[in-house]
């Protein structure tokens, strides 16, 4: 019984997408670090064991952001009167330069750790930039801090700033380099990140390919965000098909886990390659109203069968908390109903769902409270005039609308108070 | 020289809709209750009186809401899978018919009060309920955290619940008592607040026209929220050009302050009245995502010269923080832009003058920092791993958009520290 944990509290997750799995004043029980199971009586073999009591406290499974720039958490809020690709040279590309000091990651990677750990991000696919040094940094605040995330050393070898680009040679021992750095930890581990299309070269494009199959290390991108991106991508490979081509030809789009954020502007037969390699599509709500990118039809992609996740995109998202992203993917979905009403609405459990087990889908069992599953958990003591007279799941809908760090109390990841 | 207080930071506020001003390091000057004058170098002639230095924070003239329910504080996050009708008729007479008992506004109205004060509102104009003991305790919690508002007793005589509907007769007199017992006070007056056209008889909104113009009280109502709404209201008065003219017909249009929200769904004739009678139209755009409504076309009607404000719609709205309310009418204003390009995108400034200057002039001289107005406002002292890179106009949109109460380090209502 050594390794045996039980917390009490209003219990609440999604095992499957269409509803909520909610159990009032229950029981969970851990095995080290992973779900026994929830019982509304505590069977008499755990009689011995001391019980966490978080009264009526919800417990919920922890966040994971699948698209997040490390680098731009100074920038959030800033400079979002511009679109794409004038916001990466005026802000971004400035900003990510800095880190070229590692003093500088010093100062800026605790503060964004911190920030995730507070808003119960516990994991997280980051986009970090091409300095290997910071890039470490931010490896070992994650590791200070116990998160989990995928890391991943920005590639570009050209279209970018003369000192954000690297040679091509440069690009990808530097890329080998920061996956065998971190090739050990459990908890953190790298991922192969061309940052788009545009900023790499074919050699480039096509080295990471092979590295992503040689080293088995997934990869993480943007696909389709804008129009004029998608009209750039097309003149820069005119052979392709696609945008999703370019990534697919390269060996970038189907032969481990990928990430594909954004993918607002896809074609009928993109999206039935997405499905086809159950590659991740990240919808990113509060960036692709920020950057007037449009906005991705997100439940027609669900309803054609592809594997839709949620991100931040902190800094072009302006929000870092992630029931901020799933209100707001839902007030998307909601506008693009109103506008065409043969799209559905986004329901509160899809919504909720994404965030928490779809998204842990990509770090294995995680984001739901199945037996089995690892316990990662956030304890939400939330704020009400009249918090009795609210059922637990009207009280997590306020916490995914109105609520905020403030209410979260306690954190856990694998089994682990954090 | 004692009624003279003079305050030093980075003074920020919106003289002109189409930009911000900034005053660095400044500092303001304040006689009792209005402004002076903003100082690069103190004058002379205040060498000993003394200074409240803020140091680096920023001064901005602190949030005005033009739409917000105060009973609905309790469902904000909650029943947002509805739209309008059906979430009246789930979530929000339910929720109202609860204040017919003054111990539950005791409850909950100081928990109301605290979330303005807290989120910088320090001006609102508040639909109540139909219940004047409730509302009486809602005005004197305003009172004691100094706060200034337009307070409405909600009228219904028809199509809502039956504890809900008062009779013509109690509810023309019940608002008279009202208005009444709140006609001594400077900072919170009465407001003429049928609920909308459809849960009113046309005796009823004929009396209340002739009350406010009888009595001198402005007029806030709901104006064609959702496509559904609108038919509704044809139906009930066919002989009415359009919703608006409903209004019009019934002297709820015209003859003094009147608050139109929503206004999504105006034909061509109602815009052109709109600008005629100079009516405050007040976009809430949380809540029009949120209940999905569709968007008001913002900039449209701005540039049609309409007088466009801006409110939380709390509990249709999720955020009480004004600063949300102007990020999230952005984010509109760019969606509808994606769709339509030749509806252009709502600047920052002019989202933060609706919030703050234009809202304010429903008050009177206030939401800017100009000479001879009311010097309300709000100190920021926000965070930022590496503050002093930013200028203070990057401060000020880093707050807009990522900003909560937690920022708000001091509140100034007409001179006073509160």
């Amino acid at each position: 019984m050594k390794d045996i944990k039980i917390l009490k509290g209003n219990i609440i997750f999604t095992k499957n997408i269409k509803s909520f799995e909610v159990h009032e004043n229950s029981y969970i029980v851990i095995n080290k670090n992973i779900v026994v199971g929830i019982f509304k009586q505590l069977p008499e073999i755990y009689k011995d064991v001391k019980v966490t009591d978080y009264n009526d406290a919800l417990i919920i499974p922890s966040f994971v952001d699948l698209h997040i720039h490390a680098p731009q958490y100074l920038q959030m809020g800033i400079g979002l009167n511009l679109e794409l690709i004038d916001w990466l040279n005026q802000y971004t590309f400035k900003n990510e330069k800095l880190f070229s000091d590692v003093n500088h990651a010093k100062k800026v990677y605790p503060h964004f750790v911190e920030a995730l750990y507070e808003n119960g991000t516990l994991r997280s696919c980051i986009f970090a930039t091409i300095h290997n040094k910071s890039n470490q940094i931010l490896v070992e605040e994650l590791a200070k801090k116990k998160l989990s995330a995928y890391v991943g050393k920005v590639n570009m070898d050209q279209n970018a700033p003369s000192n954000l680009i690297q040679t091509t040679e440069d690009s990808i021992r530097e890329t080998i380099e920061f996956i065998e750095e971190n090739s050990n930890s459990e908890l953190i581990k790298p991922i192969i990140t061309p940052r788009f299309a545009p900023s790499c070269t074919r050699d480039l494009l096509k080295q990471l390919g092979n590295l992503s199959i040689d080293m088995k290390v997934p990869i993480q991108t943007h696909l389709a965000e804008t129009k004029n991106e998608v009209k750039w991508v097309k003149q820069l490979f005119p052979d392709c098909k696609s945008y999703s081509h370019v990534y697919k030809k390269h060996k970038l789009y189907c032969n481990s886990k990928t990430i594909m954020a954004h993918a607002i502007h896809l074609t009928k037969k993109e999206i039935n390659l997405a499905k086809h390699e159950n590659v991740y599509i990240v919808h990113c709500p509060n960036s692709n109203m920020n950057l007037t990118s449009g906005v991705m039809p997100l439940t027609h992609y669900l309803d054609k069968g592809i594997k839709v996740g949620l991100g931040s995109d902190v800094g072009a998202g302006h929000k870092i908390g992630m029931q901020d992203t799933i209100a707001s993917a839902i007030q998307c979905s909601k506008i693009r109903h109103a506008i065409n009403p043969s799209e559905r609405i986004l329901s509160e459990s899809e919504a909720f769902y994404l965030g928490t087990k779809l998204n842990g889908s990509f770090f294995g069992k995680t984001g739901s409270f199945e037996q089995d599953y690892l316990f990662d958990a956030l304890v939400i003591k939330d704020e009400h005039p009249l918090v009795d007279s609210l059922k637990p799941l009207e009280r997590l809908q306020r916490f995914i609308y109105c609520g905020d760090s403030r209410s979260i109390i306690a954190r856990y990841l694998e089994g682990q108070l954090i």
